[in-house]
């Protein structure tokens, strides 16, 4: 067994159980500490180093939901094997102001349903008294006033100059990538520059102008079941989509088409050869994968870090394979330190990151924002340059004085508390249902997947449910046309975000009721 | 001569003028006025009818502007030949809210340039003094108080009912969508009920998703040179382009693919008829054709009526075409009454109407609308119905607020007054000018294009111009890659938006500068 000898430093911001979590980690990645090495337990680590035991165990669950470590029930913590798949020296595209890696205590939050929903013109819900349909925040604590302070302040700043009226920079307002930016590098592990970001008006719309960066033929291996409105942008502008199955760690790498190279041979193979992979890329136009890694939807897996090494190492093995990180989850986050981004690992610039204020400000606030790799860049500006930005300039210069003030983050920092609550109390609620088999993403986001156990369907349980009062959803609506479904019983999705306490608690005894009579 | 037997009601909110027009248009339309029949003298039908001279003038003048009469010099007024063409008794897609073709006393705007041009993050305009680039609004008029109370209504309503954080209508806010119908109705006779209003995040974004709904194959005719950022749009989603050479009237429609059928023919072919034209159709995907009937950009070329029958009797042969009327210009005209839209003329579901709040509120806002034909709204709601709207719901509402306070209207007409001095005044200007060879445009909108009479080429005159702090664009750069350009000499494209009338004399000053030293 390793001893560890770790240089806390107490007086410093970053929190013990980080230092320790840090330390571990860098030990790994430099290959200090090898595949199947045995550390000490918490209970010896934490006495080693004169922290608490909580301080330890943190430490190394944050490790263990990381992938770092495995731990065995009654043996303890072995380093996972992160194999030599990808070679963390390369660092092609990094740019000059974006620094080094940086972490720091911030958060990540959830999307659901076809994320954020729209209950309709004349919506039918008057009459249901609770919906649990996800990707609804909560109502009732927005800063109304803050908002209201730096809408006003974006509109006189704007008005200064008739800077209001004038045609906006295409790819957003510089101030406001400057502060996405910098947001993400600081909570998200995002490495880029404000020029590599591009403001567009939501997620869907930013795949379409993807689309046209990539130019056709493209296709895409899909989580599934996964975020449909991505699925159906896809199918839109003419990209031939593959369903990937999933398991609990994410989506399975070893589906993904091309997958089969030798895995001793994770070299580059050089631009001219002909291997059979670079064959198949040039002939088959360019290869996409879409993952939400740090939580995905609908079933709330955390990609742990062997897996993300290995898409990491699947894309860099030849030309013309991308990775699409949605990270519409990520400040929201309830157990253990957020996860940092796929982007933020990737050195050979084969990540393409989503991000969206959906969440984390307001659905219908319709900002999200892409960071694009320097080599798809450069095809941007000269394909999709042209296009002026989608966003108003005063909603973008609203955002960007409620990041810069503070806002943002005391907002986030007030709703992950609020959330937890919610979470926590929905958590116990359905731990005492017999009708629970399984709950799916408990650690964070807006949203619980609910595994039934009881003989009834899901569309006979939405349908008894609505008739009592409660807007609930299934599943099965998240598979990808073609894709398998598993044999599983059904499976709720349950969003919290616009419930009270009480909420919750009426809404989860009429499901009891519901499943009270099966057939 | 046909004697006019016109029954006007002194009373009536109606301009005499205008009752006039509408008279003489009803009997063209109606068969009572035949092609080559001639009309009273101005001067007789003033003396007839008992109103002045001026507003005899008028009618006629619009009348001809709109191609229902033709003037021969020194012989009076003639019936224009508008052939039975097209059968304005089919009437299918009408929907009952939204009543007859009603005509209002309103408005038409113009864009310019890349219509409305960014100059760039770190703009190297600072050094110039002046700029005519065209898409330039003036932003000293701008009624900020109006819209500031807009604004801080529009989010305090929102805030009533937390409807401010719930995801919008994937469409568009329907009062928005309401208002925006109402106003199209009145001031562009467009017949359209809010259901078939889409609203959106700029031209392109509708472009794109109409070719989404549209489906590939996709083929499209444009007037050349036309609006490239529309061109552009269309190569980026896969849409094969045609050229098609413009005269004075806008586009030769005998130009435009498929006009070949048989004059005599012009019934529709049933749809299992195994015409040349529909097997064409099948094979190659649909067919559009992109018009700017009520101001061609940049050429400023307004579509005669004559013109506009033949498009959509060439949209109305076959099945599987579509004229998309881009109707971008439509709120600032200078002389006579604003030209009706093509869509309130459209019986068959031909006609995909687009506009956009770029010019007539600002550039910056991102706010654009697409008016779908009744069968082309079913293949959206099916194809397209999942995108969230990619509009902010507080900015639709703030325009909303904008459009039913009144503030909209009165800023229309408020900035036409302003621009049709400025633009008086550079027209005044450029006729004095022996480098102008002749004027385009000039009736309408916020630039107009200007044939140069001089060995300088534009690439030249354009750098002359810079290095005097002048910024100005030439009109090559508004042609299709492929398509012909005329023989004739350089064209500049002059926005005068944002320029004052001093502004205007000391810009045309230094152009004066650029043109005495030829080469």
């Amino acid at each position: 067994m390793k001893e560890l000898l770790i240089d806390l430093d107490i007086s410093a911001k970053t929190a013990l159980y980080e230092q320790i979590y840090e330390y571990i980690r860098e030990e790994i990645m430099g290959g200090r500490l090898s595949k199947g090495e045995r550390l000490p337990s918490a209970r010896l680590l934490a006495e080693n180093l004169q922290v608490s035991r909580s301080t330890a165990d943190a430490a190394y669950a944050q490790l263990v939901s990381e992938g770092y470590l495995m731990a065995k029930r009654g043996s303890g913590y072995y380093v996972c094997d992160i194999s030599s798949l990808y070679d963390f020296t390369i660092n092609r595209f990094d740019s000059n102001n974006t620094g080094a890696y940086i972490r720091e205590k911030q958060a990540d939050s959830p999307k659901a349903g076809n994320r954020n929903q729209y209950n309709g013109e004349h919506a039918g819900t008057q009459e249901c008294m609770y919906s649990f349909l996800p990707g609804q925040i909560d109502e009732a604590c927005f800063p109304y006033n803050a908002w209201r302070k730096s809408a006003k302040e974006a509109l006189a700043d704007l008005e200064t100059g008739h800077r209001l009226l004038q045609a906006g920079d295409p790819k957003g307002e510089y101030p406001l990538r400057r502060a996405i930016a910098s947001y993400l590098h600081h909570a998200r592990g995002v490495r880029c520059s404000p020029h590599q970001l591009i403001i567009g008006a939501g997620n869907e719309y930013l795949l379409q102008i993807l689309g046209q960066v990539l130019g056709a033929p493209l296709k895409a291996a899909m989580e599934n079941p996964t975020y449909l409105q991505a699925y159906h942008t896809f199918c839109n502008i003419g990209c031939e989509v593959q369903a990937v199955p999933m398991d609990e760690d994410g989506i399975r790498t070893e589906e993904i088409p091309g997958w089969n190279f030798n895995k001793q041979q994770t070299e580059k193979q050089p631009a001219d050869a002909q291997s059979s992979l670079d064959t198949e890329t040039k002939k088959d136009g360019l290869f996409l994968v879409y993952v939400m890694p740090s939580h995905q939807f609908p079933l709330g897996a955390v990609m742990p870090l062997k897996r993300r090494l290995e898409l990491l190492a699947w894309a860099g093995a030849c030309e013309g394979r991308y990775i699409i990180e949605d990270d519409h989850d990520s400040e929201f986050r309830y157990k253990g330190r957020p996860i940092p981004s796929l982007q933020g690992m990737d050195r050979e610039g084969k990540v393409i990151y989503l991000g969206t204020f959906s969440n984390s400000i307001m659905p219908s606030i319709r900002i999200s924002y892409m960071v694009l790799p320097m080599e798809l860049l450069a095809a941007y500006e000269k394909k999709c340059g042209f296009y002026t930005s989608t966003v108003s300039k005063i909603q973008q210069m609203t955002v960007c004085r409620f990041i810069e003030d503070g806002c943002f983050e005391r907002h986030l920092n007030k709703m992950r508390g609020i959330y937890k609550a919610k979470h926590d109390c929905l958590l116990q609620l359905l731990k005492k249902k017999k009708w629970v088999r399984r709950i799916y993403g408990d650690r964070a986001g807006l949203h619980m997947a609910v595994e039934l156990n009881c003989s009834l369907t899901e569309e006979e349980i939405t349908e008894r449910a609505a008739s009592c009062g409660l807007l609930v959803q299934g599943m099965s609506g998240c598979y990808l046309a073609g894709g398998k479904k598993p044999e599983a019983g059904p499976v709720l999705l349950l969003g919290f975000g616009n419930l009270t306490k009480s909420q919750i608690c009426a809404a989860a005894a009429i499901l009891d009721q519901c499943m009270e009579h099966e057939k």
